[in-house]
């Protein structure tokens, strides 16, 4: 067990997945918001994590989270199944369908932070109910920096715990059609100028092979998606994107609109190796000095 | 009539197009490649433009050209009606539908080039039949960068000569569709190494609201489009792009890709403010410093 001080707190979904692409299926791989968003955060800090899994949790999986040096301490493991979901990617790999959706012992989660977690400086909400999100952040002491991630599913049924969720963040993940779901604006631009007038100091766009897009209220960032030349699976990009941002984030220990964008970088860089390969395979042999390498590259590739 | 120099040739059409978006519909308005990449360009040198009109065609618009000081000497005024156009734009403005074409005297257009012209050094082929672009370019003495775009039409049906134009280019410009489409490989990144094999020493994939990409053999620039609160017509934008692009290049004169990566930052911003409004209208009342001011902007939101 990790025994380092760790410096970001990620809440979200364990999951076991079953991913279908054009090429290939991959039958009860490891997924879930938490395990991305840990396992990329874990490049630059030690990680905690609070999640739930059931009791047929496979021990190879739980190995995977330990040689990452994962603090687990607050993940549950309740009698039952783990959280189970399966999903197919259509040709061009842009748009996914669910094909089942089997909540398990994620149905019952409640997030209770352990005493030694509740004084670690960034928090990621990973994509869960917005009430679990709000009493995780009633549980913390005083975090620097706390980042959400949400979807259409409670924009529709829980729009006003989501609005008190936005409210108390410093910063607000959303995809481009979620931010247009959310405040019913034409463009992002407009939107995201609807989004921060809910309370967030940084509302960030991901836009998928086209990136993504940082907005304050005084300021635009917008960094391009590393270029690949072939996807592999792509489920996991957004929470790869947003542990390694909080990852780099708390690595610096500053939160300054420069360092933010510094973030974006690594984020945008550890979710292009993710989806190399299926589930957490790409992430699992990837080393800080590739990460190193292809920052540097996308940072050449931005240079005018 | 413009007696400077031109440090630009532009051949393309020339059309009256009628456009309608969600909220408003315009009726024979100015278009034509011809039309956007020469207004675009005239803001960095003076452009020489050869494209054919009827005789039906305005005296306003010609007007238009006039003022933007581009030289007409290459303009051919037929018997018959300017070439027509139609569409139509769907609900996020990202497809259009053509509704009509009617060549008229376009399609018998072939583009005589005055002496004056062929020393010319840079040349922008828009997207007219590829026979016809290399005829252009067996009439040009030494062209120190020719850029030509195509169109999905002449990839289906005139694919043999198209290829000969490629070869002989030294950058060839086409959108994300036309890049798979005339390459069958499944991502950017590798059709863009198959047309770079085709020919030219670059190839710039347009993908409207998310921006473009400059392939070479060694690099790639990724450059974001300027973010929009609203767009009214992004009819003629690629267009726009490309005349900008050439003209801030031939105004550098230099070729290097540092210059190239400068001038796609101008292509975008002329082609934002070009989208803010139907046909030429934004252009015609754009200044150069509001292309500095918005092209120091851009650079602001690229910055890590």
């Amino acid at each position: 067990m990790q025994e380092k001080e760790c410096r970001l707190l990620v809440v979200g979904s364990i999951g076991i997945d079953t991913v279908a692409t054009p090429m290939e299926r991959r039958v009860e791989v490891l997924g879930g918001s938490a395990s991305f968003a840990c396992v990329a955060s874990s490049f630059f800090v030690p990680t905690a994590m609070v999640g739930v899994v059931g009791t047929d949790f496979p021990e190879t999986y739980m190995n995977l989270y330990r040689r990452a040096g994962i603090d687990l301490r607050g993940l549950q493991i309740k009698a039952g199944k783990t959280f189970r979901w399966s999903g197919e990617y259509e040709e061009n790999m842009d748009h996914r369908k669910t094909l089942s959706t089997d909540l398990n012992v994620f149905e019952s989660f409640s997030p209770e932070i352990p005493d030694a977690y509740r004084d670690i400086p960034f928090l990621f909400l990973g994509n869960i109910q917005p009430a679990l999100q709000l009493h995780v952040m009633d549980q913390m002491r005083k975090p620097a920096f706390v980042m959400v991630d949400t979807m259409d599913l409670w924009i529709n049924i829980a729009r006003d715990d989501l609005l008190r969720v936005i409210a108390r963040v410093d910063l607000l993940t959303v995809n481009d059609s979620e931010a247009r779901l959310l405040t019913g604006a034409p463009t992002l631009v407009r939107a995201a100028k609807e989004l921060l007038q809910m309370g967030p100091r940084y509302v960030l766009i991901k836009k998928g092979e086209h990136g993504s897009i940082l907005f304050s209220n005084d300021s635009v960032f917008i960094l391009p998606a590393y270029l690949l030349e072939t996807v592999a699976d792509p489920t996991g990009a957004g929470d790869t994107f947003a542990g390694a941002f909080m990852g780099a984030l708390a690595e610096m220990n500053t939160t300054d609109e420069r360092s933010l964008r510094k973030a974006m970088l690594y984020g945008s860089v550890v979710a292009s190796f993710g989806v190399e390969d299926f589930s957490l395979d790409r992430l699992e042999r990837l080393s800080r000095e590739e990460i190193t390498i292809r920052a540097d590259r996308l940072r050449a590739m931005m240079t005018v």
